[in-house]
């Protein structure tokens, strides 16, 4: 449904305990606004408590550090881990990509239709190929090549970049490259990858090869947060494609190639809305 | 996940507002309650607002009267229809059934083993082959035949047996008659069809014949509430399944069954977990 | 699995009777030829067979009018409706397109990529803003306005650039005008239409709207040859996806995009690859 | 589409070079046998060619021996691995579980409505519970326990029911106990597991729990010929279904047990009409 035109989002993660909604609702209601949506969860094992609810300003009028102000007292009570969105302001994305540019052509072909609502204020690439396609899309295009030797610098090159665009996510769409912990670590929680297998299954290089040789019935894709632990971060998204023994390694890719463009779109719509909660290795979102 | 022992849900349909989740949430902590789950929808076209929230008594004792008598205040203000469901008690559920058994068994077998929390009072069919199944999971067995000369009878007979058990749900599980426009009256919002299409592409009898002809690659099921326009009933749950060529339309039913018996598996556990609301002519079903 | 790069596709439709394949497999072994792949499928009501047939010249020089000298006496005996198509040959795509552009983004995409083998010589549409699109891919793209008075006129046109490029298939990727009976028998066969529900449910204009209306669980789409019944072709392939309650009519547009993409893609494919044997009303799609 | 009373399948594995199927054809057709289906398959990297044909001796009066001599001309020429099975001889089928009894109240569903054309001559379970089911189904029920000391003993008696009863195949229905080496060996391309989890992701045991711990949002299942490797035996069929962080293990487990009824169903279904060819660590299913 779409929302009002002056609506926020505000993500709330805080121990469970009794009390937390009855606070945020009646905090929102006395200062007037009118809430749109709202869906909250709670772990049973580990006893955390998350909540995103987007409300809409209505009559009244928005002042943003007068709702921090406010909310401030509901955070420090249940102590809150909080962030409050804007929907008017569009979130800035940077996409990475190597060779293989299928997702990096869906993702583009969503930004200019406005499915995906985001800015893409940099696309960069470790090959040159990409020039072409992120000029048409009127998008500023970085060739940073990477060899064994200027990992770190090209690394620094990166977070500049992500750091100037203040970039709300950073998507590996196919980029083959791996970034260093502490690259990791600086983007912690903004950086999706997809992944063209099925995780945990086929971990690692090839997986078509590898799905191929294990004679798999269905294939799949894994979007997921990149963590210093290759191919294990928190899972946003999962989807899979029936293939039998007539698909060889490169028809693999091919039925692939669909899955991990699904997947990924999916999963950065979940995260640009504010919908993704990561809960230790594992991820909630919230519909 | 679990719930608690002494869980309620507590189901609420009202026109959208500001501060209803305010005054529920409010009402419940205030009342010394637990919200477990909670999660909510309005819609943006006719602006109705459903709401279903469990909670716990936990330190509380609970006392269905005070519950109520304090609870009336609010929902008279919001113009609220809300129901209060104590999730120690077994929903029950009548069953009906035709010739084809393969809904009444998979039920059974959720049933026997717990998988759908619920009694079973009654099976009725208007054939007496089902006796033997039932008998064998310990359900009462009602075999009333229909003929042109006996629908009335037949029917005042099944509202009996429906009204001495008390019934929350009656389940059409493949019984292939049409009830009448009296009896969908008397039991709105609680019969339950299992049409053998993906609505509303092939209603009416003989769908797998039709969807032969018409050389479909998916086939479906629908689970449906039971209104007086037949087949045209507020949708609960669908699913499909690949077919092809080679299906025959036998072959097309021996999928279908499949399909079917998981539809009106998960439509009833819907049902049964009171997450279902009538929306005009649709549905919403609160996750 | 790749095939050879001298291989020739072998496709045959005729009355079902004993013998069939020891004849074509006996000529094809007695001339030479080895075969790649082979499937086929007789009809149980209609008696229709239905063979194709991939198979390399290995040793053997290929003659095509040598093959069909030889071939044509088992065609006569067995009263065969049989082509061959050399898979060296590109075939010949005209994409039609009307407003909205996901299916022709997509289908130009596959096409640059090399994942739908074909040549597109012709982009048409009835409106302007997607010439820079076929510019940016270099296809010839022809505006060709439609209004209630030169009709005929321009679908003249359209078949003028169809018989000029000699075009294998045409494709209608959410092109919005009905062409005329005379025209989809011209093109009998060769016009592959996508429509943005999952037939038979919600024929005609605005499918999303419908199924919102109607409170469907699942949304869909269908690929089918185009016939002068409006939506009752045969279909080719459908797929759908989830949907609940929270989708509005543009949500299910937005989703529908993605399987309308999809099902499209898979279908051309079939197309492409000679898989695809019209069976009256139905499509016979041996893999 | 339901085949002739009279029909046969044959199956044939061998290596891949010109002329397999046009000597099959011509045999079958100078035997007087007509060709209900047939299908066929090469592997592109080990060049092994796989074929089933089903056909039926119409005019021609069957008679096994004559059959055997004549096509062993053509098996010796090809070094084919081959066999014959008259579809009229029902498949025997012995189910082994032990304390999960939903596949086998699924297969014994099947059995009794003939969904799946089987014998079942023998229930095994390593617990005495499933006595009863099997007693209502009218199926001999063997219970017998395994202790670490007996294991031996209790493969010994299982191997002497499953050599009286002459089966063509043994499906673990959920048993939990891992088959010694030698039996494996003994019953090698005839035993079935149903493992619960979507292979290769989390081998071993307790699956359920540990897609919990790694926040997988699709779970599988797995039915695979039994080797001395566990749960790395050839795949057969495989099946997924969408879950979220809101499903604990329990809610994992009760999803799940309606995704490995269904796979099992499927690959046993394929297994008995003589589909399904063992080809190194995969399997090739002829649809």
């Amino acid at each position: 449904m779409p929302l009002p035109s002056d609506a926020f989002v505000l993500t709330v993660l805080c121990p469970d305990t009794v009390g937390i909604v009855a606070a945020i609702a009646g905090y929102l209601h006395d200062s007037g606004y009118c809430v749109e949506e709202s869906s909250q969860f709670s772990t049973a094992d580990t006893s955390r408590f998350f909540m995103r609810t987007v409300f809409s300003s209505q009559s009244a009028s928005h002042d943003e550090a007068a709702f921090a102000q406010g909310f401030s007292e509901i955070a420090g009570r249940f102590s809150m881990d909080w962030q409050l969105h804007d929907t008017n302001v569009r979130p800035r994305v940077l996409i990475m990509v190597s060779r293989l540019d299928h997702c990096l052509n869906d993702l583009l072909y969503r930004y200019r239709t406005g499915a995906l609502a985001m800015d893409i204020p940099a696309i960069v690439s470790n090959h040159a190929e990409m020039g072409e396609l992120a000029e048409w899309h009127e998008v500023p295009f970085f060739h940073i090549p990477v060899t064994p030797d200027n990992r770190t610098q090209a690394e620094t090159q990166l977070l500049e970049i992500a750091g100037e665009a203040d970039v709300d996510a950073v998507v590996l769409a196919r980029y083959m490259q791996i970034l260093s912990d502490e690259t990791c670590n600086k983007l912690a929680g903004r950086v999706i990858n997809i992944h063209h297998s099925f995780l945990p299954g086929f971990k690692g290089a090839r997986p078509y090869a590898q799905a191929f040789e294990r004679g798999v019935k269905l294939i799949g894709a894994t979007a997921h947060y990149v963590t210093r632990d290759l191919d294990e971060g928190p899972i946003i998204e999962q989807a899979v494609e029936r293939v039998d023994h007539v698909h060889g390694p490169e028809d693999l890719e091919a039925v692939g190639r669909d899955v991990e463009c699904l997947t990924l779109a999916r999963a950065l719509k979940f995260h640009l809305e504010h919908r993704v909660f990561i809960d230790g290795a594992k991820t909630v979102v919230l519909r």
